[in-house]
């Protein structure tokens, strides 16, 4: 892991036949800087809602807006908030560790996570304070 | 690599916290038999088209309708066809080395694949002779 990655916008479209519609590609460690360990989706999500609210110490991960709209916040350790919006689904939003990150959908949202471990509940800091 | 593996569906879904909608969650050879090596995904497609077309000599994969609905025809080398509608998302379709498979897109759906291997051109059999 390159330590001195930040937040970051990533585009994977790859140019082809438009005529059947786009692509989007990732390969692992080529137009992301980690091998991806873990996959997960949200869906059917209610009106607007909020999911994140944490950071983690080692975990580095792709949010895609694979549908709808995502606001990301995220905060370093050293308090530099960036706000992205995630409307696009060529468009990815890397997120390093030490970053706190909350995500506000839009009701029709489907967020894409790929992640560079498998789930490790000690790798969640969940509260702000500890953070 | 299990040499024995037919395609079949496979349910993603996690219990958690439904009131902020639903999650689904893969790990490498945890519910799904192979490493990650490489994730793609349409968008933006016209109308109906179809996609595929193709088989694969090691590479296997799972499909996954984010959204509309996805109609994958696939065939094994001994000619039986099976036919899969993927029509939610916590729910994807592994597909072994060497089964011929179209995928039949409704004009809104959005499909999402996770692959064995980087791209290899020379991995494709598109010639339905060939297969």
């Amino acid at each position: 892991m390159n330590e001195n990655l930040k937040p970051h916008l990533i585009d994977f479209r790859i140019s082809g036949n438009t005529e059947i519609g786009y692509l989007a590609v990732i390969e692992n460690n080529k137009n992301i800087p980690f091998d991806i360990k873990r996959v997960f989706w949200t869906y059917y999500n209610p009106d607007m809602i909020t999911r994140g609210r944490h950071a983690h110490y080692k975990l580095e991960q792709i949010l895609v807006a694979m549908a709808g709209k995502l606001t990301v916040l995220s905060e370093g350790i050293n308090g530099e908030v960036t706000t992205y919006v995630l409307d696009t689904p060529n468009v990815g939003l890397y997120i390093p560790p030490m970053y706190w990150h909350d995500m506000e959908f839009s009701d029709n949202a489907l967020m894409l996570s790929l992640a560079s471990l498998p789930y490790d509940e000690s790798d969640y800091i969940r509260k702000y304070d500890d953070f």
